[in-house]
């Protein structure tokens, strides 16, 4: 039996952890794939650096974009990251050449995502991508294949396992986000530079891809509206706590009567619901489709061999031929999603405001409420002082997200309010 | 583009549920595969009964073994159900005339899947099951195909519906197994014979599907042991949440060194796992790979939309011609799994006992596990009583199934013991 013959690009823990993983369980993976999986060549940065797989025997490639026109490569695996550049080229290389590309790269998918389907439907080749979001959940798989006769109406996901290692620990701990953040890095968790994480750029590009599975539509990272962490404060757990709620960030897509909402951002779910007890570096994602109801996978979303488990059922699906088209339909028939107007993003929300405390402030904040239209839940201002200002939060029963967007303007321009309103979403489950 | 032409052979509610979803979704449908899903011919028991699909449309015929050899059919639905007689015959016949099989019937799987599949695999088409195990939860697909890159080593499900809301129901309000069972019933959650339900038949059927697909063994019932939730009583929910466990009936296959541990029955396992927090009719699966680590899919589990929701999704890779072998590898690499012997299948234990209050009888029962090498985690005796006979419930250190048998039997032989011991495992998570 012909093998199916791979070059891998990038041997970073992704691609070490894949390594491994074909070599510890290769007759397992051969007997599923019908074939078993060759590598004839491989990519990195550093040949030198230390990897926790054995790299001795492997071919070395100086340029990864050779691997993509080795005359014997059916497939070319790329684990080298980021949306341009280097990632791309081998990528776009390889599908002109006729071979099928495998990636868990986010990034490159959610910006260029629908050329390279568009490429690999044209050379007839695959591009396969479960790494890409939620690590070793198998929620690409189950999208486009176990629940494609449904119509699918939302997904809400804990897509980023930094942010979700980082509230958490905030929660349970106490920790500022400073402090929660330089542990996870320490750890390993979080990134020198953590900005693609905590800012929600890792969470958006996920829910891009989530939203094309799901509802036929063109990723378009520009539809998704995208908040990070770093303005929560351990005060926002406590009071959400208290109020009943975690706070987890979300992706979410959803399919409105006037459009698709797409955003990315920190929001407080109900202590009772699935994702609230989903804790540190674990992701979790609930789909909801019309036959199929609500289907929640919590899993390891990151890290070597999770992704890895990833990247290889890839491959299987690649050796026995059994892989589906990128997007579960053709490229053609994806159609581009409308964005949902901010007037009909409907949602309860969280305040917190820094203000003077002194007669008069909570009234000024009401009555600019009342004149958009937004109907206070619950207030609660925490300690007095004089001197000082203190917090106040607030809870709204559902208000659009254009009502929210020009109160919050207002709010911002009285002159007893001190420092950045923080704004939360509520997202029921 | 020529329809993927199907004959359903049942139309009770799944079958109902499925023409219904054909229909509703029928473009998302054909999109995702590649060609329309085209129902050639349909037979039901009672052609007159109502049901909430449009049937008049629809070519009607008398023997459902005539689905089997209609010249146009290129796939059956079997959803008549039994593992025996005509949901058998069906299959058998459609698979012998070269037409795919789809079915959701883990009755005659778990007893005949394997030479079924081999019948498939000769004959070259698709013996297809995601509707078998779960419902709308897609671990079939998830075992054989995301995870397949794994060694698997633990499955953890609750599997069957209707013991979970009768468990539910039981612990929440206090109510005993026949006022639940009959409310079960009562809803429709319930058959008239209850039996296959709630004496863990079902989950058996299940749990040997789900170990083979994990462990690349043939299904095989008679190595799963099954006990049901009959014996459990509303004392054991209250005992067991005091010690900080739901019960829960659970599927558990797993791999031990001396070979693999397949049983079914209701088991404590820790309120704050994720396992414990899945209530009512929902369905949960805990996959274990070397891997991916804890993967946990959580879902609707039965009912006509979940699982014409798998049953379509299993159309559909019928119709774009991706649909993997049956257990994920070829028959004949199936290995015979080795049951594990009672000796090495070792757990914690909870045991409720009805004791006569005399002096001595905690003395005489403690000796007789000692004697066996079981070691007392926590002993209870609650209320006292000079005629009657008081409950006495107790938890184990791990401790072998051989062991513990023993033990039991030892213990109902002694005089002041009344009633049969309620002895069930504890499954930390």
């Amino acid at each position: 039996m012909t093998p199916l013959r791979i070059a891998i690009a990038g041997l970073g823990n992704v691609g070490a952890g894949t390594l491994r993983l074909l070599e510890q369980n290769k007759a397992t993976i051969a007997s599923h794939g019908g074939r078993p999986i060759e590598i004839v060549a491989v990519s990195a940065r550093d040949p030198k650096r230390v990897r926790d797989c054995d790299v001795s025997l492997l071919k070395w490639v100086a340029d990864p974009c050779e691997l993509a026109v080795l005359p014997d490569v059916e497939a070319v695996v790329e684990l080298i990251g980021g949306s341009e550049g280097v990632a791309r080229e081998v990528c776009e290389l390889a599908l002109e050449h006729g071979r099928h590309v495998v990636t868990a790269n986010k990034a490159l998918l959610a910006s260029h995502g629908l050329e390279l389907a568009k490429l690999a439907e044209m050379k007839g080749v695959r591009l396969m991508f479960e790494g890409a979001a939620a690590g070793g959940i198998p929620v690409i798989k189950t999208l486009r294949e176990a629940l494609a006769g449904n119509g699918m109406y939302a997904i809400q996901g804990i897509l980023n396992g930094t942010c979700n290692y980082i509230l958490t620990r905030m929660a349970r701990d106490k920790l500022d986000f400073d402090a929660a953040l330089l542990e996870a890095q320490a750890l390993g968790y979080a990134e020198a530079d953590p900005s693609a994480d905590v800012d929600g750029f890792d969470t958006a590009h996920k829910t891009a891809l989530l939203a094309s599975l799901a509802f036929g539509i063109e990723p378009d990272l520009s539809h998704v509206v995208t908040e990070g962490i770093r303005q929560i404060t351990p005060v926002d757990l406590e009071f959400a706590e208290a109020l009943g709620y975690a706070i987890k960030l979300l992706g979410v897509a959803r399919i409105l009567e006037q459009g698709i909402e797409q955003r990315v951002g920190p929001c407080l779910v109900p202590l009772g619901s699935s994702l609230a007890r989903v804790d540190d570096v674990l992701n979790a994602v609930l789909l909801q489709g019309d036959a199929v109801g609500n289907v929640t996978l919590v899993g390891r979303g990151a890290g070597s061999n999770p992704t890895a488990s990833a990247v290889v059922s890839d491959l299987i699906d690649l050796a026995h031929g059994y892989a589906g088209l990128p997007f579960g339909v053709p490229v053609e028939q994806l159609h581009k999603g409308k964005a949902a107007p901010s007037e009909v993003r409907v949602c309860g929300w969280y305040i917190r405001l820094q203000v003077v405390d002194k007669p008069g402030v909570l009234a000024d904040i009401s009555a600019i409420l009342r004149d958009e239209g937004i109907s206070i839940e619950s207030l609660m201002q925490n300690g007095r002082s004089k001197t000082d200002s203190v917090p106040v939060t607030l809870t709204s029963h559902p208000a659009s997200e254009a009502a929210m967007r020009r109160a919050i303007g207002k709010i911002k321009g009285l002159s007893s309010v001190k420092q950045e309103p923080c704004v939360l979403r509520i997202e029921e489950a």
